[in-house]
């Protein structure tokens, strides 16, 4: 559990897309960010007040967490500096680095003197149980993709603030790294070991109120040959009581695979809802989101309306349209 | 991979079953196993030659895979003393206890000391890729099953046995612990993190003959909550070209899960089949292997007869009536 809030370290950000898990953060919860900390020459601005350590602790600010990407993948001289000093003024730091925090003994030794935690969201720091597949109480709601990276997390964010907006229950439950910065907690599901990959999902999503939905962030897909195993865990270790479709219409193969068409929306339903009811025999697919960022407003509009009529359920693209939809049909089942 | 023939430890075993390890080398690999080695009160006996370090040394062993569960699951002081002259005899030594070899300084030190390798094949020792999903020469063959501990290993290994003696091309690839102290050789997929799962079974896996089959253990079972991502990523990472079914018609739930019940071999079969598309459209379900233990003759002549009927498959117990008809199947579409 990271402590928030959080001072959003920006570094020497090359362009605006490198700071995007800090612009991730200050989207999805601007509370958790007190301010930005930018070096000379960062070229990223997430339009947050600038301040330095000082001013930061002062306004309450418990952990540094580093919003942008490193260059060439090594944490430079200058960037030490700067989270050296962090751990001296007393923050904590977060990073979701491939270069581990816990990999520099010089923030190690600084951390252990001064009583700071190095968080390294790539690593779990829990000893997750073997899933037992007891049913719990709450209500669950899972994003499963055509593809990796069409919306899921997006998709589970926006519903999620939704709706709070409304009054309902509902927890964003985060299984990446951007994720887990935003929120300050989750699990790094691709680096869990298998044997407690489901396992790990139901500590993520424990019992609850019966009005509360947890909002699981979805991982993979079911049909990407590299990363459907981590999807599966999530069906079974989540036992949703609702799926979201998510789909990126123009994309002409799957991520990273070449050789491979994605499925149609009929196949993912077709394939995820009956290992859902495994877990869960009253599961549901209530909705469908569409990541429509390639495609005119007209494109969009009738890809929707055509999916809507095609698939009987609501569909639409959260960023572009809102999710409220997708969180009527969620409150038509809750 | 670990160094053969071996010695096979049987130590203190307090009846043949604690041994079920050893007799798994001696029954598969006869060639693997040199001799026994039984310490005082040892009640475990493979009928293979009792010898000292020496007289196994002089016959050739190499290593020595311990070859029974330990009593409360530490390495005792009596074992160590075997252990610790063993590696002062030259040998390696080979482990699947949860109790790592590699955890014991004294054995680590000793290893250092003599240039010795300690194998816990619990562990990963390789650094697997991500899987990138390319079509791999040869064929493949993945045991599923309705549950967990159905006779998947059981089924691959004997067929990879009828095979050899047919004079096909075969290679059975372990994905467990026993499998890999049979075999010398694999991967300890339920220890791999998440991310590199199926990647580690395109490792195993690689391209080969046209005619050859790699017989790969199947572990855990889609329709398992608690292991089903270790399936999914059997499926899409050994991109199977032919299925067998595994079944235990007695069970009455899902092992460790008492709420569940086992899918019928119909389910079983309309889920995987899908899903072994994704890797491979030409994958086929080609038969049935049937646990039938807890059955008289009568009952599981009469069981498979159904099953064949039923499903129009071949169907047997490779334990009790062979595993021909399987590789006859595989044989037709090989």
């Amino acid at each position: 559990m990271i402590q928030t809030p959080y001072l959003l370290f920006l570094g020497d950000a090359p362009d605006q897309l490198a700071a995007k898990v800090a612009q991730g953060i200050k989207d999805w919860r601007p509370d958790n960010a007190v301010g930005q900390y930018r070096m000379e020459g960062c070229k990223a601005d997430l339009g947050l007040t600038d301040m330095d350590l000082a001013q930061a602790k002062a306004a309450g600010a418990k952990t540094l967490v580093i919003g942008v990407a490193n260059r060439g993948g090594v944490i430079s001289k200058e960037w030490k500096k700067v989270l050296v000093m962090a751990l001296e003024e007393g923050f904590d730091l977060a990073s979701g680095l491939h270069n581990l925090l816990r990999d520099e003994p010089d923030l190690v030794a600084v951390a252990e003197a001064t009583g700071r935690v190095l968080h390294d969201v790539r690593v779990p720091e829990v000893e997750y149980p073997i899933a037992n597949g007891e049913k719990r109480g709450g209500k669950r709601c899972l994003a499963v993709g055509t593809d990796c990276s069409v919306g899921k997390m997006y998709t589970a964010l926006a519903m999620d603030r939704e709706m709070k907006e409304r009054g309902m229950k509902s927890s964003f439950r985060a299984t990446g790294q951007t994720g887990i910065l935003i929120t300050g907690d989750g699990v790094p599901l691709d680096a869990v070991v298998a044997d407690f990959m489901a396992g790990s999902i139901e500590w993520l999503t424990p019992d609850n109120d019966d009005d509360h939905w947890d909002m699981i962030e979805g991982q993979g897909s079911l049909f990407h040959v590299s990363y459907s195993g981590v999807t599966m865990a999530l069906i079974h270790g989540g036992q949703p009581d609702a799926l979201i479709l998510c789909h990126e219409p123009t994309r002409d193969h799957m991520r990273g695979l070449p050789g491979y068409k994605l499925p149609s929306l009929e196949q993912l339903r077709d394939t995820a809802l009956p290992l859902a009811h495994v877990a869960n025999p009253a599961c549901q697919v209530v909705g469908v989101s569409v990541n429509t960022q390639h495609m005119s407003d007209d494109e969009a509009q009738s890809y929707l309306a055509e999916v809507e009529t095609r698939l009987g359920l609501p569909a639409t693209d959260p960023f572009r349209y809102g999710s409220a939809k997708l969180v009527d049909a969620l409150a038509a089942i809750g």
